[in-house]
């Protein structure tokens, strides 16, 4: 097969399928919202009909205790290996409705800029995908590699359903490496590989003292204040340098390979502008990283909340009885979030000062995701991605957590690619939403070579 | 003067005297609500006509911009000092209602205890100064003191207008003791000098981080946390032997004569019940003192309240860019709130960690009191205490702070006396408070020996 041929359809049919968007566009399929749900199950069939349309086989609308998720295969290059395409049909609320400067559910086209809501997130870029099937399908007759497609409704709703859905259904999902477009590029004409998401450990501490409030004058400074043990606790999580000096914190961390720290040279954002965007004196963390890898490669344990004692106007002389914290750890390949949360419990039993009691609730778990940087499928992508632009694409990683990424690769067993083609500045879930075509188009070229590259390296 | 001659007085008259105290007692005189305005009013005339027919002079009721303040003198006795007497004829309101055994308005006496609200506080205790007076006018026709009475109308509301009047008044108030009868005692049978009061500084802590809360995932790690800093910042406060560790606190305490320790050896409470009672493991506090010391005649700071981050259910992974803290220290002689308090921001100052701000905002100032044990007027008390009692007195501190005492004898530059006849357990500010008539007995004996010793001694 010819990349060139793909390329030349996408040239002859680019206003059709740009229309064919649009119409996806103006279905208002938001999830958050229970008067839309019609408008969600409309989203779902117009998204069937469009794969069939493609040349997808099996195609199925199934239900979920949620919105349903739409599915279908084309599994007939039984050599090549099977990719399984992750996306989602649902937008965000298009509030507030007087900031957009068009109808957020009537797309125009504007200085090379598809506007409307889910332009980007994710409409526009899950059709690059359906797409690329066409124009195999329209061309070739058959796709390089074997397809399924698994398009969520709820992923503006924290995919709520979905990993329940993915752990039923992980034979009919089977497929060798999964990839989504729901990502952004690290600039205009960057193509970017995030390989790497942040996982979360979250825990909630419960410092009790006397069995009630006590009057600071009649026992201040003879029993222990749970607010200073409470402080004392707090205090001891991190040393001197910005490090946790939890025990055994850092064990399963994967280092950053040298590779790695001279990739993100090209994506350290100017640490100086961040200083001033945020007002702060100095930036402040953990000695020996950068801020690109102090806030995306490295785990952290930060102090959510805080709370103890009377919180109205004014001081109350109280030894109060009870304070309160809550902790959430972002965390890096290999750190498990019940094992992060063992080391804390015991950094607990070991540092609770005299005359109180500590109580432990875990509260949030989340596995952090990476897919090595060398795994051929991210070879294959960097390729097609250069291919594409011209330009080698920069390596990140998302400081954030995207939970059903690393839920598709557990579950699964397979790696995952994120080939994000948004931009920064897009405005997803934010009026005016918008997506360069730019990007539409060599979209549809970098996922068509990607796919042939990947068909090639299982010959 | 013959002591016998006064007690022998106070025998015949015990009938009628208590039928006048039952008279006042049955005035609802609830400084905290309005509609018992006329009340109070009411009352401060009962009271000055009570002085008035006890041979006092120039009584007067002086209007504050609350509840107006009863004055009275008597100032015949050229050679001998002047008394000034305070007292406060509000009570506190009565309710719970149904749990009062009687009408809180209608005193009754029961078990050699007279039952209703101000009985002990302070009424009761209040109208031993006037009976006094009363008797040695009826015998002797003149008093062996000068004597001038100070009654105000708002003590249980934090005698809000009482220090202005006593500013604008110190040469109508002038004297050369202040001695009120508002405490109480250690136990039955056990006369009590209370000779120190703890003062107050209290400080509010504001520690800014950027200028607005943060995604923890985006920028943790990489920016000082409000919340790790003020922890950090609480923690340092204190040193591992419960000591505060802020530089100069201890400066101006004066320290425990080895009197005084030895004085406190008989009212120490057990140490293992408070521990019992308020279900701690252990006691907590400063090394090298009693929970006697540490609550009533040490210096301390405590944290009485935190706050920083989201409040609600759960675990919101944010750097919040505000974390608050209030301090509350108890003060002891000699220590002044403003020194204590510039020790603290230099602290703060000091260890306020990278990356965030601190501001500071003063917010509670009362100064320590304390009459030295071995002043005259203090030996004097406690010679008619245990020519009363047949026991010597015990010496005590209290933790807490009642402001007015401290006032008193600053503005006026005279020792206070505190001649306590209440009793724990009399349910002052609670249902069915009382007042043991013993000591109605014995406090009418006490405070007339009183007077005669220290008109002896200045002879």
């Amino acid at each position: 097969m010819q990349i060139q041929t793909i390329v030349d359809y996408f040239k002859k049919e680019r206003e059709r399928h740009l229309e064919e968007l649009k119409q996806f566009l103006r279905i208002p399929s938001i999830s958050a919202v229970t008067d839309h749900k019609g408008d969600i199950l409309h989203c779902a069939e117009w998204v069937a009909e469009s794969l069939r349309q493609a040349g997808m086989e099996n195609v199925e609308i199934m239900p979920t205790e949620g919105h349903p998720v739409v599915y279908a295969d084309w599994l007939h290059a039984p050599d090549a290996p099977t990719v399984l395409i992750y996306g989602h049909y649902d937008v965000q609320p298009a509030d507030p409705l007087e900031l957009w400067e068009m109808e957020p559910f009537e797309p125009v086209i504007k200085d090379g800029k598809l506007f409307g809501r889910g332009s980007t997130d994710d409409k526009g870029q899950l059709m690059l995908h359906v797409k690329a099937v066409e124009a195999f399908m329209q061309t070739e007759g058959k796709l390089p590699v074997n397809v399924k497609f698994c398009i969520e409704g709820e992923e503006e709703i924290a995919s709520k359903h979905l990993p329940a859905f993915v752990e039923t259904h992980t034979d009919k999902l089977a497929a060798d490496l999964i990839t989504l477009s729901d990502t952004q590029m690290h600039g205009p004409g960057q193509p970017t590989l995030m390989y790497g998401l942040r996982g979360l450990a979250g825990i909630e501490l419960s410092v009790q003292g006397a069995n009630s409030d006590l009057h600071s004058g009649l026992y201040g400074g003879a029993v222990q204040n749970p607010i200073h043990a409470l402080s004392e606790l707090l205090a001891s999580f991190h040393d001197a340098e910005g490090r946790v000096a939890v025990e055994g914190f850092y064990d399963e961390v994967i280092p950053l390979s040298q590779q790695e720290r001279e990739a993100f040279k090209k994506v350290e954002p100017d640490e100086e502008k961040i200083r001033k965007d945020l007002q702060v004196k100095d930036l402040y963390g953990e000695k020996g990283y950068s801020f690109y890898e102090q806030t995306t490669s490295r785990p952290t344990l930060e102090i959510t909340s805080v709370s103890g004692g009377f919180q109205g106007e004014g001081i109350k002389p109280i030894i109060p009885n009870l304070a309160t914290a809550k902790i959430a750890c972002r965390l890096v390949a290999a750190q498990v979030p019940d094992h992060v949360m063992d080391a804390i419990e015991d950094h607990v039993v070991k540092h609770t000062p005299a005359g109180v009691q500590v109580s432990v609730k875990r509260s949030l778990w989340g596995n952090p995701f990476i897919t090595p940087i060398d795994h051929p499928v991210m070879v294959s992508a960097a390729k097609a991605y250069e291919e594409t632009y011209g330009a080698y694409p920069v390596y990140t990683r998302s400081g954030g957590s995207i939970p059903i990424v690393e839920v598709f690769g557990r579950l699964l067993e397979a790696p995952v690619v994120m080939l994000g083609f948004g931009l920064p500045g897009e405005n997803l879930h934010a009026p005016n939403e918008h997506f360069h075509l730019e990007n539409w188009d060599k979209g549809l070229e970098t996922i068509s070579r990607f796919w042939l590259k990947i068909a090639q390296s299982n010959e």
